[in-house]
């Protein structure tokens, strides 16, 4: 019998679902909004309400649903416990995985949304074939998600592969988001490229086409494309700060694959060039043998790996 | 029928080996050495013949052996493969499980020693009840091995847990034995110790106990127990690199427990109070819940953890 599974990736402003059949190909995907209001009471039961209506329209019995999979923006145990809440939804501590499967009647796994990414790139997307994997979102923030011998690297309390926050750097003066100085996210995700540019452009005069117009990751690539020498000191500094934290990362899990991911990355395979150097100069050489990958599925990251906490192995 | 373990250390110089009931209790113990000669092409042979000598001492059939566990000083997958060898032994890529199996009979298995320890405190020492922990050998190097969900973080080439080589300090100007500069090791082990308050004695001319005789991680902590105020300085700045390495691993990792070995840990719980404060600077806040906790085990970890890989769970 054919078997079916959903993925659930649930966002600060949308959640992301999709169904797929049980080799894994998104058969239909759609998207609603996250209703935040009252603690995000709703958000859980619109998910499983869209999802009981999708499986009317597709004429698809319970039997029939392997599972549904959930990826949370916060940190989740390996029995679905959100012993913190998800401040970005409103919630206070909750179990996603009781709650949804109380309401369908389907099992239900959940997991941390960059763990789950980290779990889709390894199933569908830049790290298949690996087992042994670290994905590296380079968006707003830094996030990252391990897998070890094909398993989430969930932590103690849910909290594993948080490393936008390793210390970095000694002398930083500003604080970053979590109030403490020098996390490498202040200096690899995109606000923190541009306050690199900004202070790379604040110490002299130096002619570069970042001096005309926004400051963004994507104009900083984008003039480091084109040669602008200004641009290519920045993007040194930035691999010089990714690359060291990268390093302290593979001495610990020793993975074979970093995949890297988020809106940084779309600058592509030039940005890998910037941070290989300095992996290489931190890295203890008996983990260094590691293969550098941009991440595949895009948005889709978050449905796939869900649905692959059912599907994959 | 009552089953029985071995449990086999291999050292540089002794190999240490344990007979040990399905409880996980040592019934016998002993060494012998380490003959290095010819590639240590006898190693393994002399450890077999030593196991069977002492199964007939003991009158122990060979269907009541549940099996041989080794930890090997290298990187040893989770087949038994040693890809690099063993640089102590003399060896060259080799396999350990299938030769020992080979001439034994019984199941073997094998794994990196600082692994193989860390496995050891978690099942019957200073880890006993936690499933996710970071062992932690402060000994001539600094080692590290690394539990999740009980199992043994082996990563992709057996180099897990490789803590001692974390770039810790950019601003460093002597080579660690990796020939990196500014490694963990370089600070919190003994011989880094040694380095910090041989430096810290140079700064100036205070007074200190330390300026008489040799300094050693065990007269600066004794220095330090008694009030030595330059001791005490060192002590701190030891506390510092140590927290922030550790810090690093607590973001990645998210253990329940630190298990702080080796024999720089003899000094015993005053340790603990330089580590914490750094690492509590450090770590990201969802990763901060972490007990420190001494190791109990000594020198047996290394042949309780090797027998824990066919008793434990």
């Amino acid at each position: 019998m054919t078997k079916y599974a959903f993925g659930v990736d649930i966002g600060g402003t949308t959640v992301k679902l999709g169904l797929f059949d049980q080799d894994g190909n998104i058969l239909d995907k759609w998207e609603i909004p996250t209703v935040k209001e009252n603690g995000g009471e709703k958000i859980l039961p619109d998910v499983a309400e869209s999802i009981l209506e999708k499986m009317k329209e597709k004429c698809i019995a319970k039997n029939k649903v392997a599972g549904v999979g959930i990826g949370a923006p916060g940190a989740v145990d390996d029995d679905g416990y959100m012993c913190n809440g998800a401040v970005n939804l409103g919630w206070k501590p909750l179990n996603v995985r009781e709650i949804m499967e109380d309401i369908l009647g389907v099992p239900v796994k959940a997991n941390n949304d960059a763990n789950v990414a980290a779990f889709g790139e390894m199933w569908q997307g830049g790290g298949k074939g690996y087992r042994n994997l670290v994905a590296v979102t380079l968006g707003t923030g830094v996030g990252g998600g391990i897998i070890v011998n094909g398993q989430i690297l969930t932590g103690a309390n849910g909290a594993g592969g948080e490393i936008g926050h390793i210390h970095i750097e000694d002398h930083e003066p500003e604080a970053c988001g979590c109030k403490k100085k020098g996390c490498l996210e202040q200096y690899a995700s995109a606000t923190g490229i541009v306050r690199l540019a900004k202070r790379r452009l604040a110490e002299d005069d130096k002619a570069s086409v970042l001096r005309d117009g926004e400051v963004s990751a994507k104009t900083v690539f984008d003039a480091v494309k084109a040669g602008d020498e200004v641009a290519i000191e920045i993007a040194e500094r930035f691999g010089e700060y990714l690359g060291k934290g990268l390093a302290a990362i593979a001495n610990v899990v020793n993975p074979e694959v970093f995949v890297i991911g988020g809106g940084v990355s779309k600058a592509g395979e030039i940005l890998l060039q910037y941070v290989k150097p300095s992996f290489a100069k931190y890295v203890f050489t008996p983990c260094a043998n590691v293969t550098f990958a941009l991440a595949q599925l895009g948005n889709d990251a978050g449905i796939v790996g869900a649905a692959g906490l059912i599907l994959g192995r």
